[in-house]
């Protein structure tokens, strides 16, 4: 069954009659197209896709199963017409729709079709990955441990976690990926805040430096942080790695079709809550990853949605101690039919790298 | 007069009290904020910056003349509270609010309070640049004028079109700049595509090369095309260059404070339709461009607003002949009160590059 055609399922049990598709990434996993302009409209027995002039040749190369038209360059214009006959309930994707657009489409869509607010039927369907669809996450993944074991013989000491955010990323790109997010290199104090951008800063020794990167190859993406070691560390570096290393490993070992993503979560944080931590770790335990580096299902105190056989997520708890470093370890791991498989191919085991 | 007093101006002459601004880009403008998680409220007497604790700390260094609130990730529930008193009328940014947000926002601000669609105001500022923006936008152009003269002295045949898109972008970063766009290198018949991407194939000798490259430096974009020869061209691209040549110069001529975007645009495409090339410059002429690649005002057929002091500009006719190659040559440029500053420095006579 197409994608397509599993998305027409999804709206018969929702007592809608099609999808309008606007939101780019959803587009493409619909329909492969690549282009930065475009719409489709599925149902049962509607496969319609629409771009401007630009990408005409592109979409006929890339768009099979669609009945494909060209629009105009502005081209909610296009719904004007060519819809089936009789009243319709035409399901939009209201997280990502405007509300000016909105206006739009009821101004231009016959009045005899309702739109009716129906975002996530695309996301739920991405969730699940298919096989070559893990094969292409762990290709990214397997890329960027390349890049870690460059790093690794580069080391670290005396260079400007700025220069070595640059150094990561453009040995992802000569690899011929380019980065899902924007690289994390964080020593020293720096370390302490999850979001760090990378300073002009020299590395020091004898602290933790922590290492957020992902690769984007063939339309997918990877995520995976490690936190290394740049000499011999104060006792409470080492006490906060061993715990968030402890940690990390128990959540993973929940990883397998059933629980709920606030279970997972849970196992990590009672660990960091016991050992007297629990006020350093401020995020959710990981999510989703897939086209987006950040998509369903989420693992977290908010995340209610059982785990199943074809989830990729991330598993990432952090200890983050002001004024001292931080530390976090993540690993991307797909869910099995009966446990998970890791795709982070790079050691957990507290690295020293001067 | 500060940005937010600009916006509170604004708002007064729409019979509105306050704006929310959730768009990062024109939060950054209004805040200096430039984190991924954040929202204003702005009136005569308001300044309410509301962010996440990821950021707290980024915005106490960032935000100035606004009070600062820490709320939940998820932070559209901490609007539910912190208004002056009385009725109320609040916009909101329709062209970025989804509707499914914009729901949200209804159901957690007071009912007291109404909630209107007020889109393109802080836009409208943005687009009237100030010294001090039109400065780095000059500072991001000559970045890539440098980036230019690069490639000018490595040659181009027998290059990949990927290898010299890579090239061009590492080239930016090095200089400590990003692409504010995915670069442009398309040689040959892929010249005839407005927007294609690098391929895997050889620059050949004997034709026209299209480069479109950005570079964005401290928050300001770039915006620069130009096409060059390979050695000796065949007829049809050689007339095809100076066609373009002769309508990007008196269309660039034609800019100053007072003619509309559709009128500026008429006068490159009336030189291209008196050549019998009309169906052969199939997009607009040029953009606004600033924060982003991409913003007011338009110089298009559908472009009504009159180009004033402080407008930066591109300046970009193509013609594309299928199957042939094509040509596309844009100037960055900025209003002033007596004509325009062109802001592209690499020369547009026709260079020969092999």
């Amino acid at each position: 069954m197409s994608r397509a055609d599993r998305v027409a399922e999804a709206l018969a049990e929702r007592g809608l009659d099609l999808l309008l598709v606007t939101n780019l990434v959803n587009l493409r996993y619909l329909t492969g197209f690549t282009g930065s302009n475009g719409m489709a409209v599925v149902g049962r027995d509607v496969r319609r896709f629409i771009t401007d002039f630009r990408y005409v040749e592109q979409a006929a190369a890339q768009v099979e199963g669609f009945d494909r038209e060209q629009g105009p360059q502005d081209f909610v214009s296009a719904l004007g017409d060519g819809w089936p006959d009789g009243e319709l309930r035409v399901g939009f994707e209201d997280q990502h729709v405007s509300v000016r657009t909105h206006g739009r489409l009821r101004d231009v869509i016959p009045d005899r079709i309702s739109l009716e607010p129906a975002g996530g039927i695309v996301e739920a369907l991405r969730a699940v990955k298919e096989p070559d669809e893990v094969e292409r996450i762990a290709a990214a993944a397997a890329l960027a441990d390349e890049v870690y074991g460059m790093l690794r013989e580069q080391g670290l000491v005396g260079r400007h976690e700025r220069e070595v955010a640059f150094a990561l990323e453009t040995e992802m790109r000569r690899r011929g990926a380019e980065p899902s997010f924007a690289s994390i290199v964080a020593s020293s104090e720096r370390g302490a805040l999850p979001h760090a951008e990378p300073a002009d800063v020299p590395i020091e020794r004898g602290t933790l430096v922590t290492l957020d990167i992902g690769a984007r190859l063939d339309g997918y993406c990877s995520d995976c942080t490690r936190t290394w070691a740049t000499g011999e560390l104060p006792g409470d570096l080492a006490e906060a790695y061993a715990l968030v290393l402890r940690a990390q490993e128990a959540a993973l070992a929940a990883v397998r079709p059933g629980p709920r993503g606030h279970e997972v979560d849970a196992v990590a944080r009672e660990i960091i809550e016991a050992a007297g931590q629990g006020e350093h770790f401020g995020h959710g335990l990981g999510h989703g990853v897939g086209m987006e580096v950040h998509e369903a299902p989420r693992l977290a105190r908010t995340g209610d949605a059982q785990l199943v056989a074809g989830n990729v997520v991330t598993v990432e708890p952090g200890v983050y101690l002001p004024g001292r470093g931080g530390v976090r370890i993540e690993d991307l791991v797909v869910v099995t039919e009966d446990g998970h498989r890791v795709l982070s191919g790079t050691t957990k085991q507290l690295m020293t790298v001067e």
